[in-house]
């Protein structure tokens, strides 16, 4: 099973969309952040501070770039990346559990 | 911020009620697991293999514990413990953010 070692998890969740989409903070040695989040069926729009990697581990949505006129489909498994101070859209089709990351540039 | 330092986390969600009770696994040095997890509003049914302290950090929920005929109300924070392999049912009125605490006996 996947996992992250030695890291620190702050114990209160991040709440977003009355719960519709909920994250755990990991704090890992180097002072790098993930949070590992949970997205329930809807469309969501989000804004980034810092460039983020959007790793999908499990479910079906699409996804509208910012910038981009085509939204991009990820059924199982996947991963995008959304440039710091952008916004971007989701529509999230089954329950769907992903890692972000968020890059320092 | 409360955090738990020097863990790991599993990257992967429990996912239980169509993804509207998730939970993070957490593992501690000593070997002891907690889980960090969300619960959106329904009723729920679960059962316990170990022991489980219930930490509650947010939320608004009703619990029926194993053979108790009262309802415990929790409004904002709480705990509450369940026996091993029992069962206990939750009305969870608002989204709750729990730590469960897995106690070997």
């Amino acid at each position: 099973m996947s996992q992250f070692d030695n890291v620190t998890v702050q114990t209160k969740a991040n709440v977003y969309f009355d719960g519709k989409v909920t994250s755990r903070t990991v704090v890992f040695a180097d002072g790098t952040k993930k949070t590992l989040g949970i997205m329930l069926p809807g469309e969501y729009e989000f804004g980034t501070d810092t460039k983020e990697i959007m790793e999908i581990q499990a479910g079906e949505l699409k996804v509208l770039l910012p910038g981009s006129g085509e939204w991009l489909q990820i059924n199982g498994t996947g991963e995008f990346t959304v440039p710091a101070n952008a916004k971007f859209k989701l529509e999230i089709k089954t329950v769907t559990d992903y890692i972000c990351s968020y890059v320092a540039e």
